[in-house]
């Protein structure tokens, strides 16, 4: 009685909801504080002071219609504001206007807005693996087809290997810098070289830069503005990670001035917003964005976590390489394990891991790393004995 | 560059997003007291006090976390109590627990996810009109195919032309009471009579209740709980009126524990409400909506202006069904003319309607009563005006 399609996917359920589960019933025999569970990608700092501060602002003065419906792009007033923070951000002088944008609830249904808006069916969109593993999903949604295309071991994308990816159907690809789960991020000059190859083909090609972790780089690392890469692009952003509000869902689209279709597809998008369901982006996490803009989680902690959980890793034996921003590190499975045989031989020490296998990059596991700081140094016995099982040499005391 | 189904839906526009510019450009010229514009249905009274004190008391004092990611179901808390109200509401003594419902974006995102969780391609979705014209959507974005059947010259469910529209592929059926735009409400005696008739039927027909004004019904008319009603029900609710919280985006769906496909079907629509983006309902809505539960708008103060628009139409001489419910008069329109005529002859007296076409019933016109008092009570020299240009005889002093 419910779809077919909704029938196979129910069945083949969510390895990390599964990760998820096992966690619990390692925490349930174990103690919560024994159990190293790096399977779920939930960031866990809270808010800014600047968001609760504008939140309580709103609740204390209240203005007639804050609650009520307005346009289902959003608030003007808040959409230029964000036009404005990203036109400062283009070094090539890019200027986005508040009509570029539609505000959304949260990058999840910014992406299937924009899916919904693009897409006719059989469409091809090119993903780069490894990817979050919801893409599949949104592609599908919409009656498109997920392409994908591996990195290179750096998990760099290889434009010549894009470019043999193109058909007469491909329509879109998707960009994710800072990468989950592989925390890279991808030069300027990577993402001009690929809008070179894009703008070769002929037909247009949109690009969908799904940007949740734009805010969270370390080592002073400097994201580049998608603004000053590519021409036909679409921004999927979201506030879940910059000013840590997953629960509430709020984010936006972003057309690119540039962009060649740019009058259909802003208007697209909007009428999505409202038939998909969203209608708008809940006012009042509208109203407390334009107030705290600027603001940011604590990204330093983010990296004194990723350092320690990293360390962990490297010093015990294993390789991996060092994220650059996001909240993950993807690591090798070592001595040609697949990705369950490594996680199993993890979970015997209480250690929780996703294989590659959910982000379409088998050979490889994901950690989180926005787990408390205690849970990360206790664990590092954990990776030191699961080393010592498989042979490893240590590059480092325990 | 965007999909053709969307580019043929962009060149066809919103009657009502039209009537909304046309309303525009009136008041540019003849103020806006002067323009008496019934085209659209936004809930303009404040939420109630319980709701402006349950935000405060959340914005006043934080929690850990109060931001972040629940289960993609919402807060087992919030859906408790809930699922504890409907229960009370049932006279028939059904029991709903927590696990029936999934916090929403509102019921727009709610009927998306149901759509989404049961329609396979080519499925049929049988829709009563007239109906809120958004369903189509709704239904087309999920591959499936609305089958529209007529209600009475009293806009009441016809159960044996419901019957004759059933065929092998009909999924579900859309119940809308109080509707919008008739404003009608179904008795429980016509639910019970539709759901024998479903239940006869070789194959599981979903009754999706879409209850947005469930809490809006006048002349102290008890809309019946269709928990009582039907046996593979699925409720799609919005607190859009009942809180007057329409751009906070907060609803749910319920799926009735007399479902014959209930497990599986509450976890379809937990799935779709993560992969087609919502990911979770707003977190602090979900939290003020524990708080303010059983809260309501002051819908004495609707049912006054539904008194004197409803006035205003029959003194002057057109015929209209009286609601019982919702924000809304559907009106016929006069001597045969057309909803275009009609509102074309409203227009010039700055009068703005919205014509049954939009509701899949051409020959009506709808009026939203969710204005000013003082517009509702300017209008009336108006609508006299209309009636007297198409020679009607009025049935009380101006």
């Amino acid at each position: 009685m419910i779809s077919g399609k909704l029938k196979s996917k129910l069945a083949g359920g969510s390895a990390i909801r599964k990760m998820f589960e096992e966690g619990n019933r390692l925490k349930a025999i174990y103690g919560a504080e024994n159990v190293y569970d790096f399977s779920i990608g939930n960031p866990d700092l809270e808010p800014p002071k600047e968001v609760f501060d504008a939140l309580k602002e709103l609740a204390l003065n209240p203005v007639p219609g804050m609650h009520g419906y307005m346009s289902n792009s959003g608030y003007e007033s808040t959409r230029a504001i964000i036009a404005e923070k990203r036109s400062k951000e283009s070094e090539s002088g890019v200027k986005v206007d508040a009509g570029a944008i539609c505000m959304t609830v949260g990058a999840a249904a910014a992406m299937n807005d924009v899916f919904h808006s693009i897409l006719d069916d059989g469409d091809e969109v090119i993903l780069l693996a490894p990817f979050f593993m919801e893409y599949i999903g949104y592609v599908e949604n919409h009656n498109g087809k997920p392409v994908i295309v591996d990195t290179d071991s750096k998990f760099m994308p290889d434009i010549s290997k894009i470019e043999a990816a193109v058909t007469a159907k491909t329509k879109a690809i998707v960009i994710n810098s800072p990468n989950n789960p592989s925390g890279v991020v991808y030069s300027k000059e990577l993402l001009c070289s690929l809008n070179e190859m894009l703008l070769k083909q002929d037909h247009v090609i949109h690009v969908i830069a799904d940007e949740p972790y734009i805010d969270l780089a370390y080592d002073g690392v400097k994201v580049p503005s998608v603004l000053d890469c590519f021409k036909n692009l679409i921004v999927c952003f979201s506030w879940s990670k910059s000013l840590s509000l997953p629960g509430e869902r709020i984010g936006y689209t972003l057309v690119s001035p540039n962009h060649e279709d740019y009058e259909d597809l802003t208007a697209a998008i909007v009428l999505s917003n409202r038939t998909l369901g969203s209608v708008n982006a809940p006012a009042i996490w509208q109203r407390v964005i334009e107030k705290s803009l600027y603001a940011k989680v604590d990204v330093s902690n983010y990296e004194y976590r990723r350092n320690l959980l990293y360390s962990n890793i490297v010093d015990a034996g294993f390789d991996a390489v060092k994220p650059s921003g996001a909240l993950y590190i993807f690591m090798n499975t070592p001595n040609g394990l697949t990705d369950q045989e490594f996680a199993d031989i993890c979970a015997k020490q209480n250690l929780l891991v996703v294989g590659g296998k959910s982000f379409s990059r088998p050979g490889y596991c994901r950690l989180a790393f926005c787990v408390s700081e205690v849970s990360i140094k206790n664990s590092r016995k954990a990776f030191f004995k699961v080393a010592e099982e498989l042979g490893l040499k240590h590059r480092a005391e325990l």
